[in-house]
This record gives structure tokens, sequence and C-alpha cells, in this order.
């Protein structure tokens, strides 16, 4: 493809069905909002916990919440909008984050009518700083077993709050350490001489002076790798006395008396149930990795379009870095996946929309309801894993590819890496959350309600399973037609074949999945005095499984994306992009997909040749690509792209002058 | 292997020819130069400025000088000691480095006697502290293009030093923002009218109250994402007059008149033969990335060990990470890569010991000589390029493994990744390393002297090369024993037979290089017109050769040290993690292997099922692994590591009191 492409063009596709709120946060968050590299820690901490009040109203990032509190009850564009916050900065996005979607968000789906109207509007306005004290420094991935416990007393009809001992104090808690005034503190309900599982409160932890409530310990978790503008800390509770009514009773109600109700029988049920209401979290940590992708992508490309090295045969003028083959091999795969990424997480906000659009955080206890939720929650902690390694991957890559300019903080990637850094472990885990993503693709256990309980009931698992599950979920009926229209597994079919391309994504997997499913019943046949090992030896193939699955749902977004494009040349780039990830995809799996008759040694190698003709053919294209993420100057920041126009041509102008020297 | 191992035992192995000096470091250096966490730049800045004068003089970083100036003479050894301290603070390192390695190695190995009277006393106490000024914005990879001019002027017999624009300003030099007094200067020698390349000048740059010379403007590069406590700069010169003496003029003479002489008559071959005599840079940046890989991976894998999460099914203990088969294998194949890499670095060592002792840097012009030197220079590139990497991603996925834990700066791993970041990019981008050492596998190449120069003499390799170059290294009989043993590439062989890993490595190299110099030929005779494409097309070739060599070299040296290894026991274990090195390689590269007909499917697969079998096997060794790393825990200083004795117990006494409340 040899046409030029107007990056505006491309920039509509990927501002998708939110392009008002991107629109209104570039429009509003001027310099004042931008990353501030090199400051330090107290530094960043004043200057978020400023902003984060200053935040302009009208760019959506409190919108999920009920229009009658001050919101617009739209969940979608509040993770767009906190994605876009992302692209100003990480710490004013996991600020935001904490505040009005973790703490808010707990309030408004775990709370009823009585809290909503006591906090909301305070909460919306940060008037009200909160924290969301779920993680504990003994248990960060198994919350379930949470250690906190909360007692309730008939007499005195209120809870005592209590850490039991170090390793169940709230740890790592935003908000926590500086400004959080309120905590939803999760811990195990005691009633009546029972355990009901875990559940919220709503607890003051400071006073108005910001002085720690009576009984409450509160710590500050120190210097971290980044984020250095969250003030993340530690709670612990000394048998603090909370009223009744502050139980967040959406889900588990305590009468007077002490008598505990719910409308889910099941504990873990109902717990998962609560987990699953706060999903939004995931969906926007997943989107803020990838914008900051963006941001680093933007610089390096940018860079390497600037930046000369070694001089070419027979010319004085030395050779743009993105010239070279390797570092087209760097950069335009990984942006190849950024593409691929927005297209997912696109459609991912639009099903977050649609399941919790207008009702605030429901569910319906109506089964294809809770079957959509099931795959909300699978999709968003999909998508979160794989785009938080791919941004650490990708930031990571930017950095060295700008050399030792990539070094230094006013050329961001530093910040950039290390304040996503701690994405791909919190949120969920990314390992645990590859394992629910394939957990959820097997039938019995999906219906069974698995979420993250970890190895647990393996042989309940192994002999559940019955099939695999593989829904379509992006352009049905276009990808069906495009696989179809393959003859075959056969070498006729163009390597650059899109139909091909879904062809290969599904086959591995179906095969990824059904090996999974017959390596766990065998294990439960053969392993029933180790049921741990039952789970514990096919994990590594569990996760393969789960990517695959991911990388599926990803190219069927890609190409439902290239469909929605109008612009013929917008549309035949974005073409070549696609090839470029689904070939990058099948490059990387070239080992697994020739052990299982997918690909023949020849055709592995033509997917070699043919990758990097694609990366000749985008070569010219490169800018564009970056121009389309549509960054502000002003948020990018970086002191690499700020060039005086004309100092190049003076330079060079000086360096003739010394070549012109002849040689000794 | 079911028997305890003694890490004693395999320590002394680790440890190997300069076992003295790592000790003495262990010994010498207490908590009072251990890294400090979360400090702020100036805090870093001031500690490290005072610790590099409080060095004990008999750990032996600054041995490598000249016995007759204070120094021992031992090169070898000075790389070892820096590669200790870097274990116990990054900055420190690269402090010392700068001014014993690089600036003090440069009076040493470019200057003559009466640069050395007059500096190598002060250098060597750190009284007069130094820069090396190499690097240029405009010029970090390419330095024989370097902008900075020295003009001789035979009248006043001094020569003018010029920055000609903000481009040839020296960035990134270490010492140049804050303790250093004088730089070694490289520019653009002109004399007569005439250029003579890149050489070097002993420079003063601040006076003795710490005021810029006349002429000198200094900068400070400021924030960066790590290394907190080295003060990295910028210089210009606005025409600074240098006194003629000022020329370290070992390999390049200017006499009063201006005539200018030198033993080695081509510009390029001088050039480098300078640049080579600074080799142990880049041998003590490859070791000190694996020092802090292996304090890394001590951190995760004893955390592993002790951190629980999810319960096992029938069990009301929670599982220790390590026993999870995705923490295995996060964990496992980075350490027996780490081990490998230890083995490969100490012949390196011994290898610049026995080309430099002595001699101090010296190459005399002796063929066979030269070949060593060149030799060194290459593995030096590649063990750099591959050390660094795999410090990068290790280092990363320790921070991960430990999760939110991972994240605070008080359990060191952000610091590690922080500092050791630049690694990848500075002493030589890791890709142009790569490329450096795959041009030294060219003979034609490698005898017409090629090292830096990138691409420029495309048409030159692409006729000249002849044929490939393997030159086994280590244990030269003994391997070509284990390979001769193997019965051609058939089935038969057990996929754990070493002589079987050995010929896949060599195999792989020489099938890779076969290839690459096929297709520059190939290119040369049809792109004649396009000589920049010849290497360019297939760039990512020969990047792929570079690194079988490195892998094969790896392995080679592994399989030497197994045979020096004495104490049954730990020969045993140090032959398994040889499997998982060797078998993680050839699983990272069974696409490949599988294009090339070098392994069927179903053996691939084998090789997958044994590497999970070998995880299985060495999970009861690893922490033996990690403490014969013998980092004391002073040096670790990781807080997560710091657990008082009894307090798991205490805390499992609490949660079964809340567990014997029934459940509701």
């Amino acid at each position: 493809m040899t046409r030029e492409v107007d990056p505006a063009r491309v920039q509509e596709v990927l501002d998708g069905r939110w392009a008002h709120i991107r629109q209104a946060v570039r429009d509003r968050l001027g310099p004042e909002f931008v990353t501030v590299p090199g400051e330090t820690g107290d530094q960043a901490r004043e200057r978020i916990s400023r902003l984060i009040r200053e935040l302009p109203t009208d760019v959506g990032v409190a919108s999920a919440f009920p229009a009658a509190y001050g919101g617009s009850g739209d969940p979608g564009g509040s993770a767009v909008a906190a994605e876009m916050l992302a692209q100003v900065d990480l710490s004013l996005m996991v600020k935001a984050g904490v505040q009005w979607g973790l703490f808010g968000g707990a309030v408004v789906a775990l709370g009823t009518a009585k809290h909503h109207d006591a906090y909301l509007r305070d909460i919306i306005s940060a008037d009200l700083m909160g924290c969301f004290a779920m993680t504990e420094t003994g248990h960060g991935s198994d919350v379930q077993q949470l250690r906190t416990t909360c007692t309730y007393d008939p007499v005195s009809q209120t809870f005592d709050l209590h850490t039991p001992h170090q390793a169940a104090r709230k740890d790592y808690i935003g908000n926590a350490a500086r400004d959080g005034r309120m905590a939803v503190v999760f811990a195990q309900l005691i009633t009546g001489g029972r355990r009901y599982g875990v559940h919220a409160w709503l607890v003051p932890i400071r006073d108005e002076q910001g002085n720690p409530m009576p009984g409450v310990t509160l710590g500050d978790a120190g210097a971290k790798a980044g984020l250095l503008g969250v003030d993340n800390g530690r709670i612990s509770f000394d048998h603090v006395t909370v009223p009744r009514e502050m139980l967040l009773d959406r889900y588990g109600q305590v009468a007077p008396d002490g008598t505990y109700s719910s409308s889910i029988e099941n504990d873990t049920r109902r717990f998962f149930t609560m987990l699953g209401t706060l999903v939004r979290g995931r969906v926007t940590v997943g989107a803020s990795a990838s914008a900051a992708t963006r941001s680093a992508l933007t610089i390096a490309v940018r860079y390497g379009d600037a930046r000369r090295q070694f001089t070419r045969p027979g010319d004085d003028r030395e050779v743009v870095l993105n010239d070279y083959l390797a570092h087209q091999r760097k950069l335009l795969p990984a942006l190849a996946t950024t593409y691929a990424y927005a297209f997912a997480q696109e459609e991912l906000v639009a099903t977050l929309a649609d399941v919790q659009g207008g009702v605030s955080g429901g569910t319906s206890g109506d089964a294809v309801d809770e079957h959509r939720q099931r795959e909300l929650e699978s999709r968003a902690a999909g998508l979160k894993a794989v785009q938080t390694w791919h941004a650490t991957h990708t930031i990571q890559m930017c950095r060295e590819a700008c050399g030792g300019a990539g070094y230094l903080a006013e050329n961001r990637l530093p910040g950039l890496k290390a304040d996503t850094d701690v994405f791909t472990t919190f949120e969920g885990d990314n390992t645990v959350l590859l394992q629910l993503v394939a957990k959820g693709l097997l039938t019995g256990y999906r219906d069974a309600f698995g979420s993250l309980d970890g190895w647990g009931r393996a042989t309940f698992v192994a002999e559940q399973v019955r099939e695999m599950v593989l829904e379509r979920t992006a352009a049905r009926s276009l990808i069906q037609r495009l696989v179809g229209a393959v003859p075959g597994r056969d070498e006729e079919v163009a390597v650059t074949d899109r139909g091909w391309h879904l062809t290969v994504f599904e086959d591995r997997e179906k095969h990824l999945l059904d090996g999974a499913i017959r390596r766990l019943r065998k294990g439960a046949a053969t392993k029933k005095d180790r049921p741990f090992d039952i789970f514990n030896d096919v994990q590594d193939h569990v996760l393969k499984t789960a990517t695959a699955h991911i990388d599926r749902i990803t190219l069927e977004a890609f190409v439902a994306g290239i469909e929605r494009t109008t612009d013929p040349a917008a549309r035949e780039l974005l073409s070549r992009v696609c090839d470029l990830y689904a070939l990058s995809v099948i490059e990387a799996e070239k080992g697994w997909l020739m052990e299982h008759g997918r690909l023949t040694p020849a055709r592995s190698k033509a997917v070699t040749a043919v990758v990097n003709d694609l990366l000749r053919e985008l070569r010219p294209h490169m800018r564009t690509l970056v121009d389309a993420f549509a960054i502000p100057d002003a948020w990018l920041n970086a002191a690499i792209l700020r060039e005086e126009p004309g100092r190049q041509d003076a330079m060079a102008k000086e360096d003739d002058a010394v070549r012109a020297v002849p040689v000794g």
C-alpha cells in the first residue's frame, strides 16, 4: 500500500463509540494536569491530591454514578474517561480510580439507598475521600480468605471490626496514607456465632483534622517503584466499633437481633456476585495500560523518525532509526498489537455499558444476564492481563529504542514504565486472572460459578467439565463468512488471508482447550490421592489456553473494527496492521502450531518472510499510526520531541564544515 | 535427584578463580555500604560520593592499575570486585566503574608514562575524580562519528577543544554533574589542516572550588529512571585551550610542529584498537547485571517459599507459591540461565585476565594476540547484551512474582530493576553489540577489522565473507567427546543427553551463520544499487545468529563448569540445572528447530514435558540454588525477607480461632 492515509480517519475508528468523551478530555485537560517528571514523592502526592479536586466535572470520570446523585449512569463513558486520564498522568488515573471507581463504586454497588443518600454527593465532589480496603498483607489474590473479622453484637447493635494479626492488616490501600477519610472495609462477617463470608462496611478512618479515628492505625506503604502521586498505605483495626447500618447491605443484611439474611444462599456465590459488580476496575486498568503504551509508542516512533545513527553507504546523512529492520521489528508488531487491543477494549467497554448501563452495577437474577455478566468478567480479566503485560514489555522496549535518552525522566518513558508496572499484579494478579479466564471456558465450571478460588475445587472441575465453549462475540456473520471461505488447511491459502488467520486462532484455542479438558479428566482418574496435582500439573497448559482465547477475541474485534472503517485508505492501512498483528501471533506461536500439524515448516518460514514484507510496507505509515492515537503534544511532554525548527539543518551545516577537512 | 546438596559446595564452583576477591568484598562491605531504598536523588548522590572514597582499598575494585602506582595489575580481579559491588549497590558500582574503569582505565590504556606519573595515584585514591567523556547527544552508538573537534595550533603549541553544536555536547557523562574535576574527552583530532579521527585528551573541567573551568559548560542530565547516586551530566567546550601534552598519546602523537604520527596507519583500525583496550567496561556491566539478577532471584525464591496463597484441597494450610507449576515456570528457567551466564562470565573474565593481565590494557601487534583480543571483544559484547537483557526480563519477572510487595521500594526489586535498566543500552546498545558479534563470526570481516561501524561497508562484507568460524573455547576435548557420542540426529537420544544439547546448539549456530552468508552474497549480487538493503534486509537473521553463538559458548562454559565440580551432589544438581538451561533454550527455539528439520513435532512436545519434569525435580533445591549465590542478608536488605521467628505460627493460631467459628 502506497497511498497516504489521513490520521484523522484512523482516529475516528479508534475513538469509537465514546469519541465525545475522549475529545472532551483532550480539550479540557491542559498543561496544568500533565505529569511532572522527576518530582519527589511528597511533591507528587501534593500535586495529585490537589488536581483530583480540580478535575473538570464534565469529562466523565465520575459519570458512572446514578443520575439522581449527579452522575450520568454511564459506566462505559466513565471507563473511557479514566483511560484518557491515564494518558495525562497515571497517578491521577489511579487516584481517580480509587476514589470514584473502587471506593465510590463499592458504595453504589454494595450499599443501599441510605448509604447513597448520605455519601454519594460528597464522594462525587471528592469532598469525602475514601479507600477501598480489601487487600491484606497476607491475602491479595485469594480475597475470599481475608482475615479481618467484623463481629455483630446484638446487645450494642454494633459490629466489632478487628485485625487479628499483622498479615491481616489492609495493605497497599490507595488514599490510606494521606487523604482518605472513610474506607470500604472488607472483612469476614460473624453474627450469632456463625461466619457468613466476606462483606463490606463503610468505616471512618480519619477525623476532620486528618487524625486517625480511635482504634484505627494508619501507615504509609512508603516509596514505590512508581505512582508517586498515590498515597498507598496500611490500615489496622483494634476492635473498632462500627454501627449496624454501616454494613453495605445490598447482598447481605444483619437484623438488629443479629439474624443474617441474603437473597443469595451460597457464601461463595454471594461474594463473587459482589466482586462482579466491581468489574469496572479491571476494565479501566487494562485500558489505562494501553493508553500508556500508546504514549510510549508515540514517543519512540517519533524519536525513531528523527534520530539518525550510522551512515548509509555513499550517503553523508545518517540513517534514521526507523529505517532499520531491527528497529521496525521492535516497534511495528508492538504497534499492531496495541491497535488490536484498542479494538478489543472498545468491545469490552461496550459490553460493560450494555450489562451495567443504567442499572449502575446491578445484576438481576436472570440466567441470561448472569451468563453475560460472567462473560464480561472473564473478558475484563483476560484483557486486563494481556494489556498490562503488553504495556510492561512495550514500554520497556520503547525505553530501550530511545537509548540513553529513554532513561531520562524528562523523556517520560521511565515514568510510564514505573507507573504501569504494578498493573500486572493489582486489580488481580495476571496469572490468577488468566486462570479465571480458562475456567470460564469450561462449561461445567462456568455454570457452577468459579472465579478466583484457585485450585480449591479441582476434583469438582475435573469431573464436571463437559465441553468447550467457543462463542464468537464480534461481527459473528462476517467472521463466519471469512472462515468459511478458507479451503481447508492446505497451502493454497495466502499467508495474509484473513479467514486463515481466524481459523488458526480459533483452532489453536479449541485444541488447547480440548487438550486441557482431556488432561484434567485423566488426572482426575489417576491422581485421586493428590487432588492438588490434578490442576497443578496442567497449569501451564491452562494458562496457554486462556491466552489463546484472548488472542482470538482480540483478532475478531480487530476484524470487526476494520469492517466499521469507512475511509478506504484507512481501511486498507488497518487491514495491513491487522495482518501484522495476526502474523506476529502466529510467528510467536509457530512452535506450537508445527507441533500440532497446523503449520508446515515451509509455511512457517513464509510467515516470517511476510512479516518482514509487512514491516517494509508499513514503514512509511509509522508516523500516521501513532498520530492517529491523537495524544496532545502537551500530554506527551517529552523533551526529545521538542526540537527547534531548523536546528537539525544548522547542525548539519556545521558538520559539513568539519567533513570538508581532508582525512590525514 | 533427591539428595540434599550443601550450598557451600555449589558456591565454591560459582566463586571460581577469584573466590578470594568475592569473599573479601563480602567480608569488608558492611551495612554502611548497602543501598538505601527510597532516598531522593540528592541523598543518593551525597551518599555514593562519600562511599566511593570510603571503599576499602583491599577489595580489588581498583586493582587493575599497574603495581607501580599502587594497583595490582589484576584486571580479572578488578572486574570481579566490580561485579560484587553491584550486589551491594548499583550506583556505587557504576560510580566506581566511571572513576577507575573508564576514566582511570583510559588514562592507563591511552596515556603514556607522563600521564600515569602525574595522575594515577590521585585517581586510585579518588582524590582526583574524573569523567569518561565519549558519548555525545547525537552520537552514542557510532562514536567514530563524534562531532567534538580538537584542533592543534603549532604557534601556541596547544589544542583548541570545541563543541560545534548542541548535538555534539557530551551527554549522560558520569561524574560530570557534580564530582568530576577532569575528563578524558574524545574528539576528532585535526592538525596541519587534516583530520586523523577520534583521539582522547585529559582536560580539567572543574577547579578546586568545584566551579567550571573557563569555556567549559556543565549541565545535569536530571532525574533518571534509576542509578540515582550517579551524577550524570553534560559537558560542552567553547574553544577550550588544551596543552599539547594532554593528548593521551599512546596510539597517536602530535609533534610540537603539528606533525601527526602513529604506529597504526589506518584511522578506523587505530580507533578500534583504542576502544578495544577499554573492553573491561563491557565485561563489568554484563557481570553486574547478572549480580543484580541473582539478588532479585534470591528475594523472589525466598519469598516464594514463605508466601502462601489458596488452599490445597483437604488442607487448611495454604500452598506456598513455589509449589505452583506456573511459579516454577517463571523462576526456575531464569535461575538456570543465571547459572549458565555465571559460568560464561567466569570464562570471559579469565580470557580478559589472560589477554590483558600484567600488560594493563596493552595489545601487541602480534596476529595471535590480535585474534585473541578480537575474540575477547566479541564475547564481552555478546555476553554483555544477553546478560543485561536477561537481567531486565528476570528482575521484572521477580518483581511480579512478589506481587504488590515487589512494587515497594523497601523490597529492593524496584531499585534493582530501575538501576540495571540502562545497562541494555549503555556501554554499547545491545542490538548494536549483537551485530558486532555476528560480524566477528564472518572470517573475512573479522580479519578486516569491523567493530561498531554499522552497515557502512556492507558491500565489502558481502564480498569478503568466506566461511563461518566456529571455535570451541571451553573444555574442547570434553565437548568433542560428548558431541561425538550422539548417534546422529535421530530420536534414540534422550532429550536430556548433554551431547544432544551441544549438537543442537552448535548446529543452530552453524546453520544460521551459513544462511546469513548465503543471503548476504545473494544480496550483494542482486542489490548492487541499494547497498544499505544488502545488510538491512537480513538484519534480523544476523542478530539471531549472534544470539545462537552466545547461547553455544554459554552452554559450553556451563558444561566446563560442571566438569570442574568435585562434590558429587553439587555436580548432579548443576547437571540438572544445565539440562533445564539447555532445554529452555531449545523450547524457546523450537519453532526454528522444527522449521529446519532439527526437531520433530513429537520430540518438541517431549522437550516441554521434560522441562516440566525438571521443574518438579528442582523444586526442592530452589532455595539451595539461591543460597549458593552467597549474598549476605544485609546486602539483600529486603523487608519481605525479615520475618520474626514464630510470627507465622502465632498468626496461624489466630486464624484457627476464626476458622473454628462454624459457617452460617
